[in-house]
């Protein structure tokens, strides 16, 4: 019987280890930084650590991994290709250098949604008292892959401080994306820079709430749920 | 010959080592972050690197050293004390917390000229396709201290990216600083992130170019240039 119990495990746990056997997976990480001038940015709290956990998992669990990912200190994870990036329009450019080879688009990067207007070439001085800062909207990256003609099955994520999950259904639905997972930033103890996050993950016809949990566990938590709709899809 | 030799730098590293002996020396460091939203905020590419390393060696040089450090990924160097802070008024409020029984005042730190008007209490959505953020002046935490009735030591720093050595000059008068550390961070080699830096260091009556050199070697000689600065005031 314990012999029994131990090729179950091992035949699971090498299911599991092909989950994504072959599949190409892109995942977005970490903040973008919107320069001012060469000394100042606008960025996002984002860490990165949550994006990169899903890489190292998805690499695991059998993908060719692209991790595309902006300022962050984090290592990569084994085995898996990255390209740094700073600002939105660059994460645009390099995702979309291979999208089109991709079967899953999974993106966890704080996008900035505005850049500014006029990126001063030296460093601005202090003038008056009060000054005005134009931004414009950035490109929308997640989109730009959800309305391909033949996108790859789409996963976004939501950050949000109140009404959580109603604002991540809204985004799956104007983005038609195949899944988003959101969670909720106002709640330091999970989230940007913590170690641990919790996720509610959506699709159009579901709802499941993923426990607090540590980033690693969570991102195989998720993956399980990406394999299952993906095979579906 | 030799026990002279080993004598006489023996004495020379005593003397080094006693140059701040019982001097209370406080230093900021690092970017400040200055909050658009529970997410999003306007810093700069301080690393912290050079402030740490003169916190160091003013330590080794036998100073009680205070660190008021911006939010950046360093360790404390030995035997400081060290206070975290985000925005341009929290290091304010830490600066003035003990600048009362400093005799020398080094602003190393980047701080944010502007902050945001209006903080949101959530995450802004995206709107329209332009949005201006209006910002209004940080409080200048220099000229605090060096308008100070009796003002300890100040040792000013500019980061340029043009007219390094007359902006900087400009900077020392207009604040009454005893002493100015200028460099270039165009030079994407050194200053800002770079474990390199390069410095004119300008009093009302002296020029010094202290060349190229990693941030540890150039903290000493910084300090060395503070310290005969400071003997005559």
């Amino acid at each position: 019987e314990l012999a029994d119990a131990i090729g179950e495990f091992a035949d699971a746990n090498r299911a599991v280890e092909a989950l994504f056997k072959d599949k190409h997976i892109m995942i977005t990480a970490g903040p973008t930084r919107e320069e001012i001038d060469p000394v100042r940015y606008i960025s996002n709290h984002s860490s990165g650590k949550m994006g990169f956990a899903i890489a190292a998992v998805a690499q695991q669990l059998g993908a060719k991994v692209t991790l595309i990912a902006g300022p962050v200190s984090l290592p990569t994870p084994p085995n898996v290709i990255r390209k740094d990036i700073n600002s939105a329009q660059d994460m645009l450019n390099a995702v979309h250098e291979t999208i089109a080879t991709q079967d899953i688009f999974i993106a966890c990067a704080a996008v900035a949604d505005y850049k500014v207007n006029k990126i001063s070439a030296q460093k601005l001085k202090k003038q008056s008292q009060n000054i005005t800062l134009t931004l414009s909207q950035n490109p929308d990256i997640l989109s730009s892959v959800a309305f391909l003609e033949k996108p790859p099955f789409t996963v976004g994520f939501a950050a949000e401080t109140q009404h959580v999950e109603s604002y991540a259904r809204a985004k799956l639905e104007k983005k038609k994306l195949n899944m988003i997972a959101a969670n909720d930033v106002s709640n330091s103890t999970l989230g940007f820079n913590s170690d641990r996050n919790a996720l509610i993950v959506l699709t159009s016809s579901s709802t499941q709430h993923l426990a607090p949990n540590n980033k690693s566990l969570l991102a195989m938590e998720l993956m399980k749920l990406v394999h299952k709709e993906y095979s579906r899809s």
